[in-house]
């Protein structure tokens, strides 16, 4: 399991005084990312290989409004890992462990030019397997 | 069923050359919202009586990446009513009719002070009804 | 001087209950691309040409913070053109003509590969310079 | 002076390739904010007693494009106090120094309610003033 810390701004929030809920695709998008970064893997320069990890599905709950100024933290793990596609399950928690929003997000690997599947790159699927 | 046109904007865009995926939820939340302006409903005047829709739950199916400047239409229909929330189905399509994003929205009314659910109001609930 | 109609969003507005400031580029940046698109002009066909229209200077007055729900207007001019950049001067009112927000947007030609300076098309500058 | 750390993700980026302008004053936004905290001062609380800070004018340079997964840093100065407002000066830079965006932001303080001016909160306005 990854975790990576999320500070809510006045951008993440709208007029009803909490995180407006698409932003929190952006909090989980940041946290995908930064698990790649610990794993050393940059995509842009999987990019510059044509390689990129596209979102094509996400079931989102929205448990709990989070609000401006808040101290979160998102918790991701891999629960299906295929040839070209993975899903991950995420949290955002505060603190106290008290969930604001669960999501299960499914990821394909994606020649870009042609927006086809292909193979996740080996050293990266085997980071997800648990670095086994 | 409620159509609602959308441009891409470089805004909505990101360094794939496609939409990023969370801001379908806005396009989606722009549908929703003009849905209920064309019932002559102001959000801004049920926020000043405390009632807000919330969005509970979100199934995203995202099918074919929308890009820069491209015209598109969302389509909204309500596929389940309950006193305290109902369901959108809303798709986003091109001219052709075909889908680049596919969504089921659970929405919430809530009384916002306390997050609590209370009945959508009567008037609201008749025209998502189907105006009978 | 071209004008383009904006609607406000939750997704535009912040726990203020009004728009959040940075918001108000995303409005100045549609008026400029619509104005672009009703010259006929595609920015995804420059983009393949290598040829992209780039925000160099942004100078902002905030006059007044609009809300949620409000219908505003973009008026948009060109108040300096020159081989490879011009300026932009643009305004946010309402229907009263009130001013939301007022911009000087300074905004370059450049080759997008290498991000230098190049001329702008030449039917382009035609238009901005009124036509003529 | 006061740094704050920047990650570019996705949701900052645009069809372009680089950071979309707008996005620059969300990173020098979230730096004023991770200020006062570091002061110990919660905007949260604020707002409870109708006070926020509101950016009244903005200059932006943008110098260099930011690109996905940079590491950037915002450096924050305070160059103009006044009894209800102040002007920030702030860089965004690479750990080499280089500029990506150079901006003066002017905020006032105000009663949020009536949206008039009001005198900045003595201990925050001896912080900025550099805690003599």
């Amino acid at each position: 399991m990854f975790r990576w810390p999320i500070s809510v701004y006045y951008e993440d929030t709208d007029a009803g005084g909490v995180v407006y809920h698409a932003n929190y695709l952006n909090f989980f998008e940041r946290a995908r990312t930064e698990w790649l970064r610990a794993m050393g893997v940059s995509q842009t320069a999987l990019l510059a290989d044509d390689i990129a990890f596209v979102v094509k599905r996400a079931a989102l709950d929205f448990c709990k409004a989070a609000r401006f100024e808040q101290n979160l933290m998102v918790e991701t793990e891999v629960i299906q890992l295929k040839k070209a596609s993975l899903v991950f399950k995420q949290r955002l928690i505060d603190e106290q462990g008290v969930t604001y929003c669960a999501a299960e997000i499914l990821v394909a690997c994606v020649a870009l030019s042609r927006m086809r599947p292909r193979a996740i790159p080996q050293n990266i699927a085997q980071e997800f397997n648990g670095g086994s």
